[in-house]
């Protein structure tokens, strides 16, 4: 075989073969290889023209055909289906090779197969890629992971095919082995908060306000306009707009109202609790797809009739503007609590991860993109070792300027019936932090009463114990 | 050797002392082993008066004195030391004999224990044991799991030494393999929630009502008479009456407000998100320890100074009544979805969980017993395949009365910014189950367009998709 090939993909559903043919697009001769043979040659006969493709029939055949050190994408399902192509590729490949998984697989997989192939003297690249199948070929933002030699060879390549602001690709070596996959995971953990507060932000508009979902697309598309804009509001006003054809009604009424789920929101919490961070934004949104996802329970609380307040549905305040304020501070909270717990587990697992690289390479590609995301890069560019997005300038300023709406907003919510555990949740762990005591000392009291489990005093060093059972109780170190 | 013990304790740290004493003091004759013989020889000296005791040195001498079928009690830490003495064990007993797990080990650490210990002809039970030292001492309450034909030879034994109400022993087999330990687990998570409910009803009462702790513990007293009643309430009002003997200054005040966890309320959420039930009261509670639990956010938000309202703390109504009622109505929610999770759990493994027998044996001995109790009993009694609790009557005709007071509260918190998680996580819960429509109608409408995820319609079958990137956006099946 005379030309080689720069990369590979294998695993050529949508996602993989929107990537080949991005990689195609930018000039880099692609090796092509999937399970069943059609789909390679679907894609030739369809694409064949925007590229140089190596199409194989064989996994021998699709190695053998790509320059060393060989980069091979996989892009198939996380989990089994990723170890039994990993376990096809690994013994066909040669030290310096680089095996790139592109699939949401959980990092803690990721880790494993890192050691098991590093052991091998392979290379292998947990990366995250957000942007769905269209992000997939027209410029993803890409969270690589792994060993940072292997960014050397691979990264130039991931950067061609990167989305770009101002010129720079949204692709950064995140850190070495699961750090790729944990980022994206937090990403999607984020991204479910986000639609979870424009969900709430909908529901108030339209409840509260009696606005008509064409009108509220109207007021996201004016919120796109300004500190708000983004991708997911951007959509949200289409999808308001979208009027249904086969009855003439608004699309969002005719969709059934109970949302899926595809792992990844769940895994981000699951690891926060782990991980020791509190990531109520996080959870409340995963909850409430959960909830609205159970029918039968539903159904019981709608036949038995749960009662709901009666009184008619006003908002002491401008709702439009204070409605923005809430989503706009809810948001900053969601954020600041998912980029602690990157934080913590680039910590934990010695990643050194730079929090400003993930803000940035989110700026375009990914389905968080979002002018905010500028001011979070500002704000870790200023100062890498932040302990919460809440104390940087812009996003102190912004709270402060929207907390009065927010309260508001949450007060309406909770006394007009409107389930908001998105905006509800994110105030309470703004005003938690914010406290200067909590009553978590209480709680340090009930548990040392039924169970010794000791507690620390506020004026002095050790801990102690009080003999809760005994007459005087009498404390004592412990 | 003449005569022989009915069962036996390795492990004699306080609980597992305590559980041998109780043993002893029931009539058996109690084998005991430990690591280090000295805490076996101790125990002997100092209690050996209560009852028969079989000290043993050697793991082989403990297991030679037990009759047969051989029931060992471990009572060691989870996860390694666990398996280090099964591993000790198994090879010395025989196919019939017993190995009950009382600490408080991850469920499915006990599903797979039971599994390989099934393979050699030994039982293996997980028993969850709620009440502390005291409670193993005197009479906890006890979750057996593992296989049904075990309980036959031990429940008498546990049975014997559990807490009883009115006679009958808060004891019961909860389901095979690892049905106990999940129980406890979750009795774990609603404990969680609970106590955080309380502080919260505390921290109202102190920053909006400006009563002083002693006060207080008069009004959790006084709660505790009614409704609420339950020893996590009448401890309450303990720890809130105790003055610090060294400052003279209220107990309370003098514990740093910093909440830790043990773990069993963190798996508890990991649990719950796995099945998909919305556990959002047992999640705000573990966070906002976790927040608590983090002095350097804590830090860097109190020297920014993250601005809070300045107004007079007041509220629209008699802050205590509605305080009481928000906490009875947000401590149904959180039991609710307790008992929802341990529905689910005992169908995704097919354990066959009578809730109603959960509730029963919860009434005495541990940490969450309380009137309460025997109202979710009579609720899963009538009817065992209950949704969710919010429906029984009882609880039904609670929330209806509870609610505009609850509302009042939740606003109030947010108001004046005062952080009650766990009330308003409870409200928006019960509002997303009785809300005829979910807003998870417009995060559907976003996943179609941004992932292609499909949709199900209101007015017919199967899954569409529209399509969003065409001029006509028009709607295809899925």
């Amino acid at each position: 075989m005379s030309e080689k090939a720069q990369i590979g993909v294998t695993g050529l559903a949508v996602m993989g073969r929107n990537l080949a043919r991005n990689f195609a697009r930018h000039g880099h001769t692609v090796a092509l290889h999937n399970r069943s043979y059609g789909r390679t040659k679907e894609l030739v006969e369809e694409f064949g023209h925007e590229g140089k493709f190596i199409p194989s029939e064989s996994a021998a055949d699709f190695v053998a055909s790509l320059e060393r050190p060989r980069r091979v994408v996989i892009m198939v399902k996380a989990g089994g289906p990723t170890d039994a192509v990993i376990d096809e590729f690994a013994p066909l490949l040669e030290p310096g090779d680089m095996l790139i998984d592109a699939g949401n697989a959980h990092y803690l997989d990721t880790r494993r197969r890192e050691a098991a192939l590093k052991a091998k003297g392979l290379h292998f690249v947990g990366a995250g890629v957000s942007g769905g199948e269209e992000g997939a070929l027209h410029g993803p933002s890409i969270m690589p992971g792994g060993p940072k030699e292997s960014y050397d060879a691979l990264g130039p390549l991931l950067e061609d095919i990167a989305a770009k602001v101002d010129g720079e690709p949204c692709c950064v070596h995140v850190g070495p082995d699961g750090a790729g996959h944990f980022v994206k995971m937090v990403h999607n953990g984020i991204e479910y908060a986000d639609m979870q507060l424009i969900a709430e932000a909908y529901d108030l508009l339209r409840q509260v306000g009696g606005h008509e979902p064409a009108e509220i697309a109207a007021i996201f598309q004016d919120w796109n306009e300004g500190r708000l804009g983004s991708y997911l509001i951007e959509i949200t006003a289409e999808v308001l707009k979208q009027v249904d054809a086969s009855t003439g009604k608004p699309f969002v009424d005719i969709v059934v109202d109970q949302a899926e789920q595809k792992g990844t929101g769940r895994w981000t919490v699951q690891a926060a609790l782990d991980l020791g961070v509190p990531v109520s934004g996080i959870a409340e949104s995963v909850f409430a797809r959960a909830l609205s996802g159970g029918p039968d329970v539903r159904k019981a609380a709608a036949d038995a009739g749960l009662p709901g307040p009666t009184a008619e549905k006003t908002h002491a305040g401008d709702l439009k503007a204070d409605v923005e304020q809430a989503l706009f501070a809810s948001k900053i909270v969601a954020y600041a609590q998912g980029f602690q717990q990157i934080q913590a587990a680039s910590k934990e697992y010695g990643w050194d991860i730079d929090p400003g690289a993930m803000a940035k390479i989110w700026r375009a590609g990914c389905i968080i993109r979002a002018k905010f995301l500028d001011f979070i890069k500002q704000a870790y560019d200023k100062q890498p070792e932040l302990a919460t997005l809440l104390v940087d300038d812009y996003f102190l300023d912004a709270v402060s300027g929207a907390q009065d709406a927010w309260r508001r907003v949450a007060a309406t919510a909770a006394q007009q019936g409107i389930p908001a555990p998105g905006f509800a949740s994110a105030l309470a762990y703004y005003d938690g932090l914010r406290a200067k005591r909590l009553p978590a000392a209480l709680i340090q009291g009930q548990r040392d009463f039924f169970g010794a489990h000791t507690y620390h005093r506020v004026d002095k060093d050790g801990s102690f114990h009080t003999l809760w059972a005994t007459e005087d109780r009498k404390e004592v170190d412990a």
